[in-house]
């Protein structure tokens, strides 16, 4: 018996979450759900990838359901993975959501196409398959089915790839992707410390972030606690990304940025 | 021991699901509870009973608590009503809102009046009946103790009924009342398939929605992926009821519509 | 074997509170956590002081998690705690925010400071103590390690007190501190009806609430079914504190006040 942990973006004002945590109540009355997260902005495929790949290694090894679809009702595969490492289990839409996870534990051992699972809730609606598809198969998973019987074997070679805005770098500045902006309006780029060295900045330097016509200066500091309030830093959170925030403020509203903005930051 | 399935419109800004559910934990520490949706509209009793209905068949054989409840404090009665089918137990306030439930399970076998349970934890606020009243009751229905030990019996002819804005049939077109929009902006009505195959509309179709002084032009598919993006679709939901989406947009928005608004659709 | 609550600042957005679940549930597989709020105002130590109190005396006895912490990644101490009646375990950071709920179990028996803890994960991030350091500490004792591993102990007079802004009697009125709006827009306040008594208002009184210029007439009754609705009433809500409604509106809007403003009631 396994524990399932799920991330979608179906947020908390509908009953979605619920249901799907209804049947695989129903399926498997023994197993542990786990909510990682269910904020994701809608249709975020990029987003929920690098969250899910993210708060996988804090998590039991179990199955890891993951749902943000925006391709549901059409013809894209369902799938579900085993890792090499850890023997963890992926189930999710093949829209590149689960890839990076999948990395994060020695890539992918074994893939089955989950479409047709005969262990799906007949007849499978157009637009729910958390609740019709995902969560039977995350159940019977999680209760110790085995994978190959959850649907049809498939090359991991033919699944659909995650498209990755890596940063790039210019003379004396680096270019990266808002990928995430939490709760407090820190945003977080698709780009580490290392990538930050690369381009010649280093902790303790002044440095120009500049989104589209506006530019702030910012401190690359360790820790809010170096900062006095309505600053802004730059700093590595707690996933071990480069992010942008205001000490007791919101540095998405100060730069006017969304998920999939770039932002160039220069030494200053 | 059965699940406790919980449902409300208490939102997730405040404590109030959290201390439902550390009293039912502390009464019947053993007892699991899942959470079915907390964003149900204030007081949408017809949303809460419509939402209920539609999730319960997905959830396992449980004590079902259900709490959107406008006369909290008022002389309203509280309830626990018994279904003909698989036994389940629904509790909550007598208001309609467990009425639609009962019915996807044979209608009700028994009912019990629980205002003065001796199961209640004293002194009952006038405000807060789930944690007082509704919570402890669920706890003990699911822990194992007999209905009729839960209050005063009932006879269901004496319970509140739901007031059902039922779909109406108009020369070539039907008139729909907006029972529910989902976090996606995708608003659902009071009617299925059947009722707009009455009212002449079938799958193919070009349909006038037409909200008060707006109208636009939805395209009648079976899913999403047959519209382009910002293009309107009527549809079946996961529900079975029909729905009006922007395909990448917001419905609800375009429309100007709320829970409790009619919609007309009409052929063109 | 003991359940976990968790209350936090964290909202429901990102993956904060999920990977806190998955931390506890790596380290204590049985462990059951019961979130009680995590819609905390964002780093509204005194809110989550009070919700926290208010919502423990329903709980099961367990191992308390509370994390609102503005000072995380600073020199601020992380502690746990143990209180003088029913050996309930605190678990969150030293700016006073367990202390309101440690006195409604009798006080503090123990204190041990966590932040060098041994069960700690490493790295500790500057930003996520929640993951890092209170998750495991919190896991750990629920699992039954004694509290005197978590860490050094301290004495409880060393601890940060907590800033209350208490009730101020006027000449024939109250002044009294907003500290929470809820979900439905109603405005509790720190006074209760004791101190609406001894400012000479009671069950009944027409009372004029004055949140800076705007004023407005309120009826002082047990619940909102006697008033009408639009109309503003006092009352002692489920917490036993004292709180400002609208029937069927907000009265935060109607006031115009947030968490931390002054209201005056006076009779009129």
């Amino acid at each position: 018996m396994r524990p399932v942990t799920f991330l979608s973006d179906y947020g908390t004002a509908d009953e979605f979450v619920g249901v799907v945590h209804a049947v695989i109540a129903r399926q498997a009355p023994e197993v542990r759900i786990i909510d990682l997260a269910h904020g994701i902005p809608r249709h975020g495929v990029l987003q929920g990838a690098l969250t899910l790949a993210r708060a996988l290694p804090f998590a039991p090894r179990g199955v890891h359901l993951a749902v943000v679809d925006p391709e549901v009702g059409g013809p894209r595969r369902a799938i579900a993975l085993q890792t090499a490492e850890e023997e963890r289990l992926l189930v999710g839409p093949d829209n590149g959501l689960l890839l990076p996870a999948a990395e994060r534990f020695g890539g992918i051992a074994a893939a089955v196409e989950i479409s047709a699972s005969p262990w799906r809730l007949e007849p499978v609606s157009a637009t729910f398959h958390g609740r019709d598809l995902f969560a039977p198969v995350a159940a019977r998973l999680a209760a110790g089915a085995p994978l190959a019987e959850a649907g049809t074997p498939l090359e991991p070679v033919e699944l659909v790839p995650l498209d990755l805005p890596l940063p790039r770098r210019e003379p004396g500045a680096l270019r990266a992707t808002v990928i995430g902006i939490d709760t407090f309006g820190n945003v977080s780029l698709l780009a580490d410390h290392v990538d930050l060295e690369r381009a010649g900045l280093v902790i303790g330097d002044a440095i120009a972030v500049r989104a589209g016509e506006t530019e702030v200066v910012a401190r690359y500091v360790r820790s809010f606690a170096e900062v006095g309030p309505g600053e802004v830093l730059v700093y590595e959170d707690a996933a071990r990304t480069a992010a942008i925030a205001v000490n007791t403020g919101r540095a998405d509203r100060l730069l006017g940025v969304r998920p999939g903005d770039e932002l160039v930051l220069a030494a200053r």
